[in-house]
C-alpha cells in the first residue's frame, strides 16, 4: 500500500467552494480568528502529522496490538503509539476545538472534522485515543460543575490527560435501561461505585498520566430504566496521586482495531463524583454520543479514503491481462488493471462515496458551529435540526459506504488483499465495528426513522428537504445540470411520499417503522448524496477553464457516475420499503431453524 | 457460538423433495447403489464427523494458525487437524465420490456436494485440505497417463497423499499467460521444473505423507501467452522415498482462513513428469478449476449456514429493549432481540440466501451426475451445459451472498460479534476470500457474460431460461403460487431482453460487457434463486398438513420473504446495467486522483 497522502485539495474544495464556510465562519462570535489561512495552515500541519507519524504506525500497531499485564492492570500501548501522542500534545492538537477558557484553541468544529478524517485515514486505533477524551472533555465541559470545569478541563484539553465513556455493560449495549452498576454516597459529595464495564475504547493505556472515567451507574433507589441512569467522573488517579479503585481486568481480543485498547473497567467502590443532574446521565452521555456518532462516521469515510489511494495506486501498477477493446500499454507485458470496466467500477465507488461523505460531513460541522455560535436562536435551531436529523445518517451510511469502499479496495488487490503485509485487509477489520459501536446502524436506522422523522411530523425532514427543493428550483433552467436536477427532484417527491406512506403505516404498526428503518436510512442516504454530488457538479462547472480542469472535470465525471450507478440503488430501496413488515413478521420464532 | 448442527432435514428436502435426486440417479450406470437409504447414512455419518471432530478445531486453529519451520521447510497443522484428517480418511471419505477402480467408493456429486457444505461450515480452512486434495485426484483422473492414474490416484483416493494446484506466481494471478516457471527436459521423460508460485493453498502440511503437487509451467519454446503453458506431476517425495526440490519458502499472514497453510512454493530443478498434452496445461487444469469453483461456491454456502445458525441462536437469547409493538417476555428484564424486525430482517436474509444457495448447489450437482453417467449424449450434453452457465453464478453470487451473510451473522451480536471468541468474525473473515481466490468474482461474471452467454448467441442461457418458463406455464394457474410465478414470468422476460440489449451494445463496444458483467452475474443470480424459491414453496404447498406443517409453512414464508426483501435488488441492477459503460470509462486515469 502506498503512503497515506492527506486529500489537502479537496478539503479546499469541499471548504471553500463547495459548503463555503468563510462566508460564515468568521461572522460568528469567537470565531473572527479562523480565517482561510488559518484552516490552511492547520491542516497542513496536520496532514504533515497524519502522513509522518501515524500513518507509518498503522500496520505494525494492528501486528503488535496492546499488552495488558495482568498483575498491575496495566495496558502498554503499540511501540511508537506514546511518542506519536506526545508529539500529538506538543503540536496542541488535543486543544483545537476547546473553550479558550481552559486554554483550549477554540477552532471551529469546521476545521476539525477534516483532522479527525486525516486521522482516521491513517490510523483509526490511535485516532480513538483522543478520540474518546475529546467526547469526555464535551460532557464535561456541557455538563459539569465550575470546580469540575476547572480540574478536569485544562488537564484535558492540553491533553496531558484522557477521558473514555464507560456505558456498556455484559448483558446491555444498546439497552441501557438494564444497566447494574452501582453508585452509593460516601456522604462527602462523592461516591462509591462498583461495576463491570466493558467494550472501553482507549479504556486503559500508557499514553497520559491520569486517565478520567465517565462512567453510568445507579444512584441507590433510582427509578428503574434510563429514568434511572446517573453519570459519574472517575478518575484513575485522585488528586494526591492516589490510585483510584478502578482497573482494566482484560482487554478484548477483536477482529480489527487491535492496537486501541478495549478495555474491561472493574469498579470497585471507586471514588466518583457526580455529574449533571441526578438520574440524567443518559442526556449527559448523548452529548458525547452524538459527537461519537459522527465520528464513527468520519472513520467510514477516513477508511474509505485510505482504501482508495490504496486500490488506486495498485490498480495503475498491477499488469493483468488486456483491456476489452484492445493494447492499452504496448511497451508492457499485460494493461494495468484500470483498464478494466469493474475496476474502475470498484475505484469509482470508493471516490464517490469519499467525496460526498466529506462534502456531508463539511456541511454538518458547519451546522455545529452554527448551532454553537450564532447570534440567532432560531438560525442555531436550524442548525441544530439539521444535525439531529442528519447524525444518524452520517453516521450508518458513512459507516456502510466505509465498508464497501474497504472491500472493494481489497477485492482490487486480489489475492494480494487478503494478505495481512499491503495493509488493505486491514482497512476491511478497522472498518467493520464502525458499524456496530456507537450504536448499531440498525438503532441509527430507528434513530431516524422514529425519532427524527416521525416523532416532529417531519418537521425536521421538511426543513432539510426545502433546502434541496430550493436547489433544484434555482438550477431549473441550467441545461447543464439538468441530468443531476431531473433524478434529484424526483427522489425528493418519492421521499415525501414514502415518508407519508411509512408514517401512515406506522401509525397503525409500530414493526412497520422499525421494518423501513434500514432502507429508509439508506434511501435519505442518497438523496444527500445525490444533493451534494449535484451541488459540486454546480461548482465544479463554474470553474472549468479556470486552469484546473482535470480536477473539475473529475467532479462533473464521478457525479455522473455516482447517479448512473450508485443512485439506481433506491429504485431496490423504494420497493422493499413498499413491501412493508408483514414479510419480516410473519415467520414464527420456532419456524427459523426449519 | 453454538455447536454446529448439519441441517440435514434440509438435505433431505432438497435432495428428495425438491431436486428429487432419486428419479434420477440409480438409473445411471454406476449409481445403482446410490439410493435413498445410503444417502441418509453417509450424510449422518458426515454430519457426527463435522459436528464432533471439524467444529471444535474451527476457533483453535484460527488462533494457532500454522507454523512454518524456515531449517526445514516444514509445516505443522494446528493442534487437533492432523488427527482430524487421519480419521477422515479412516471413515473413508477421501474416497467418497472417487472411481471405484482406484479405490473409491463411485458415489454422486450430488452426494459428495452436502459433505462438503457440511465440512465447509464446520471448519472451512480445514475442509481445503481434502479439498485441493481431490481437485488434484480430479486432474489426474482425466488427463493422465494409465501408469500416472496408477501411481498417484490410489493413495490420493486413500488419503494417504494430498495434492495441490499451483497456478499463480507473484506477477501474475487471473493473467496467467504471464507465467514464468520454466520445464526443461531430463531426457528420460522427466522435467526439471524451476519457479516460485504463491498462494498455495494446503501447499505444505504435516497432514499426509506425500504432497503431489500440480504444477503449470513452460516447456522450452513453447508459445507465448496461455498457449504455451503445460502441466506437471511434482511429487514432495519420488517413489524411493528422496525428497524432491520443491519446498515450501514462507507462509501467508493472511485476514483469515488461517488455519490453513497459503504456501509460497519453491521448485528449484524439481523433478516432474507432463501430464496431458504439452502446452494444453490450462484447459487440463480447468478440470480441478472448475470443480474448484464450485467448491468457492460451497464456501459461501456452508459459511453462511454457520453464521445463521450462530446469530439465531443469539438473537433468541439476547434480551435487549421491547417489541415495538409491546412487550414479549413480560417475564424477562427485556425481550429476545429476535423480535425487533431488522433483526428478522438479518436472520431471513442468511436464512433466504443459504436455502436457496444450497437448492442450487444440489441441482448444479445432479447435472454433474448426469454429465458424468448418463448413457444418452444429448443429456450429458444438457446438463453440461447448465453447469456450464451457472459455475459463475454459484461461485460468484454465492460467495457474496455469503459474505453478506457472515457480515449480518456478526451484525446480530452487536459489540460481541466483533470479539473473536464468539466466533463470527471469524467466519467473515474466512468466508472473504472466496470472493477473490478461483478466480475473483469480477472475473466469474466476465466469464458468465462473455463466454458463456454471449460466445453461443445465448444458446445455453436459453436451455436454462426454457426450463423457468416451462415451470411458470406449468403453474400459471395454480393461485397459491401466484404471488412467486408472476415475478418470475417477469423477470425471466426482462432477462431475456437485457441480455438482447446488452450484446448488442458488447457488439459495438466490448467495454459494454465488462461494464454490465459484475450486475448482470447477480441479475442471473435473482433468477436462479427466485426460481428455486417459487420451486421450494411449490412443494411445501404439496406437503401441508401432513404433520410437518411448520417446516413447510417456513418455507413459503421465507419464499415471502426473498421475493418481498431479496429479489428487488434487480430493481437496481437493471437500471444499472441499462447505464452502460460510459460512466466507467470516462473519467481520466490520471483524473482518479482528483
Amino acid at each position: 500500500m502506498p503512503a497515506y497522502k492527506a486529500p489537502l485539495r479537496d478539503f479546499d474544495f469541499v471548504l471553500n467552494e463547495l459548503i463555503k464556510v468563510q462566508d460564515v465562519i468568521p461572522a460568528l462570535p469567537g470565531y473572527q480568528e479562523a480565517t482561510q489561512d488559518i484552516y490552511t495552515s492547520y491542516l497542513e500541519a496536520a496532514a504533515q502529522f497524519c502522513e509522518n507519524e501515524l500513518a507509518p504506525l498503522n500496520r505494525p500497531g494492528d501486528e503488535e496490538g496492546c499488552h495488558f499485564d495482568a498483575a498491575t492492570h496495566n495496558v502498554t500501548t503499540p511501540a511508537g503509539f506514546k511518542e506519536a501522542y506526545a508529539q500529538y500534545c506538543e503540536l496542541g492538537f488535543p486543544a483545537l476545538d476547546c473553550d479558550p477558557a481552559y486554554g483550549g484553541q477554540g477552532m471551529p468544529k469546521s476545521l476539525a472534522f477534516p483532522v479527525m478524517e486525516m486521522q482516521c485515514s491513517a490510523n483509526v486505533a490511535w485516532s480513538m485515543y483522543p478520540g474518546l477524551s475529546h467526547g469526555a472533555y464535551s460532557a464535561i465541559h456541557a455538563h459539569g460543575s465550575e470546580e469540575q470545569k476547572a480540574t478536569y478541563l485544562p488537564k484535558l484539553v492540553s491533553g496531558e490527560w484522557t477521558g473514555t465513556m464507560c456505558l456498556t455493560e455484559p448483558h446491555c449495549g444498546t439497552d441501557l435501561g438494564l444497566l447494574k452498576s452501582k453508585a452509593e454516597p460516601n456522604g462527602d459529595g462523592s461516591y462509591s461505585i462498583t461495576g463491570t464495564k466493558i467494550f472501553i475504547s482507549a479504556g486503559e493505556h500508557d499514553m497520559s498520566a491520569n486517565i478520567i472515567h465517565l462512567v453510568l451507574a445507579r444512584l441507590p433507589d433510582a427509578p428503574k430504566d434510563v429514568k434511572g441512569i446517573s453519570l459519574f467522573i472517575v478518575p484513575k488517579f485522585h488528586d494526591d496521586g492516589s490510585r483510584n479503585s478502578v482497573y482494566c481486568g482484560a482487554l478484548e481480543h477483536k477482529m480489527g482495531i487491535k492496537a486501541n485498547a478495549t478495555a474491561v473497567i472493574n469498579l470497585d467502590g471507586a471514588k466518583g463524583w457526580l455529574i449533571g443532574e441526578p438520574n440524567k446521565g443518559l442526556s449527559c452521555m448523548f452529548t458525547m454520543m452524538n459527537a461519537a456518532r459522527l465520528g464513527c462516521g468520519m472513520q467510514g469515510l477516513g477508511i474509505g479514503e485510505a482504501s482508495f489511494q490504496g486500490a488506486l495506486a495498485y490498480a495503475k501498477e498491477r499488469l493483468q491481462m488486456r483491456a476489452l477493446n484492445g493494447v492499452h500499454s504496448p511497451d508492457k507485458p499485460a494493461d494495468p488493471i484500470i483498464v478494466h470496466p469493474d475496476v474502475r467500477r470498484m475505484l469509482l465507488t470508493q471516490k464517490a462515496y469519499t467525496e460526498a461523505g466529506r462534502a456531508l460531513t463539511t456541511l454538518l460541522a458547519l451546522q455545529l458551529d452554527i448551532e454553537e455560535k450564532h447570534p440567532d436562536s432560531a438560525a442555531r435551531q436550524d442548525a441544530a435540526d439539521l444535525v439531529a436529523l442528519l447524525t444518524p445518517v452520517a453516521k450508518a451510511f458513512m459507516t456502510d459506504n466505509g465498508y464497501t469502499a474497504a472491500n472493494m479496495g481489497m477485492q482490487v488487490f486480489g489475492g494480494h488483499g487478503f494478505i495481512r503485509e499491503w495493509g488493505m485487509e486491514q482497512l476491511v477489520r478497522d472498518c467493520r465495528i464502525s458499524q456496530i459501536y456507537e450504536g448499531t446502524n440498525g438503532i441509527q436506522a430507528i434513530d431516524l426513522l422514529g425519532r427524527k422523522v416521525l416523532l416532529d411530523q417531519g418537521q425536521k425532514l421538511r426543513k432539510f428537504t426545502k433546502q434541496i427543493h430550493k436547489f433544484c428550483q434555482t438550477n431549473e433552467g441550467n441545461d447543464k445540470l439538468a441530468e443531476f436536477v431531473g433524478p434529484l427532484s424526483k427522489l425528493l417527491k418519492e421521499v415525501g411520499d414514502i415518508t407519508m406512506a411509512v408514517g401512515m403505516a406506522a401509525f397503525k404498526d409500530k414493526d412497520e417503522a422499525g421494518a423501513a428503518a434500514t432502507d429508509y436510512l439508506r434511501l435519505i442516504g442518497h438523496l444527500t448524496y445525490a444533493w451534494m454530488w449535484a451541488r459540486m457538479a454546480e461548482v465544479a462547472y463554474a470553474k472549468l477553464g479556470q486552469g484546473e480542469d482535470d480536477f473539475y472535470q473529475a467532479k462533473i465525471t464521478t457525479a455522473r457516475f455516482y447517479y448512473a450507478k450508485l443512485l439506481p440503488e433506491v429504485e431496490a430501496l423504494k420497493a422493499t420499503i413498499k413491501n412493508g413488515a408483514k414479510p419480516l413478521m410473519s415467520l414464527g420464532e420456532e419456524q427459523f431453524a426449519c
